[in-house]
């Protein structure tokens, strides 16, 4: 049995930044000497996330503006919704995070990488990633403008 | 150290889809002779899910629903919550998915795969899959009518 | 290559519950002698879910308060967004999750379990879980005041 670890560094120029790292797993991989196995790979941070989708740029943006609107920066939304049974419409509160009580402004962060969820598994077969044709491994950083990491740890034989 | 990989395919009659596979995980594991140990199950696509819940058809019913309001067809939904502290009316505009200038149309597919997560884990014990009483492994399509696959990866003793 | 598998036992005093493990975790790792590997963390109820993020008050209400607001307890929200391509205002109707014809109320804990996920894959490295700074394993429990339980599955060497 093999074990490998890597870390991967970011520091982006934007709060919200979208980066493929799909070559660097499978760098990692390679210098593992795994032939069959997996490799998860894993922010390290709470305000991060991973996730396995399409690198087409339309649909990042896509991405992107659907996250905002469900967990909006600065104030979570409470939506009063019509009574069960009955058509009406959708009211709202805005209430500012209670996490920003601490000093931080990043609340909305936080939903966004346990909404899209922080890590995922590589199944590697043959040596390689076995991933379908589509299939883009991404860092998806909700708080950037500082120093955030990645584990990568590949497991197998 | 073991390992054993198998891939599932499905072509669906409708759009969107919910296949129950907890039997085929199963058969994988029996097959990989694992007794101790972990199965990957994950789609090899970017408009489908896997997930572990509850093997009920008005359950699954509300979930398509759910998902289908949250990240509908054609058009994804900018919400425009009232302002911080306020309460009042939620309004929305909705635009195209970008990435459907792609030529596709799918772009709430790939939402729906990030919000319920494309892959799950399932522990091994003593040769079986060691999920609670009313745990089943779900195949979700999202944008069916076309061959897909899900990858099945057993690693253990 | 070694395994070990123990199993947490919860049973909450309100309904929804947010419980931190990572010291249970961190022992499971340490009684499976594992220096190089991952320990799979996951619900065994599809009513409840396992995340990574902040130990912090604040920031519980505010996922609970947000999770609250996506996944309704009793009906689901079917919203009526405006035509593409017009801002308008944003409808809705609720509806009985289908679900409860089984004599269950708990729709929304299951909705709950698959927007958080139900499952994390923690990295071991030299013993340690190999957890960023602010990163810490919780449980969350949707649909409490019953015995639930969480697996822990150690894998490596």
């Amino acid at each position: 049995m093999k074990t490998h670890t890597e870390y991967l560094y970011f520091n982006t120029r934007h709060k919200r930044e979208y980066i493929r790292i799909t070559d660097k797993v499978e760098q990692a991989v390679r210098e593992s000497g795994v032939r069959e196995g997996m490799a998860l790979v894993s922010a390290m941070h709470i305000t991060a996330g991973v996730w396995v989708n399409d690198a087409e740029d339309g649909l990042l943006d896509d991405i992107d503006h659907w996250l905002e609107s469900l967990t909006p920066y600065g104030s979570y939304p409470e939506i009063k919704w019509p009574k069960p049974g009955e058509e009406g419409p959708v009211n709202a509160v805005r209430h500012e995070y209670k996490h920003h009580r601490t000093g931080e402004d990043n609340g909305d962060s936080h939903l966004k990488s346990i909404l899209v969820h922080h890590q995922v598994m590589v199944p590697i077969t043959d040596g390689r990633l076995d991933l379908g044709t589509w299939q883009q491994i991404y860092y998806a950083e909700f708080d950037g403008q500082r120093r955030k990491r990645v584990i990568i740890k590949v497991m197998g034989e």
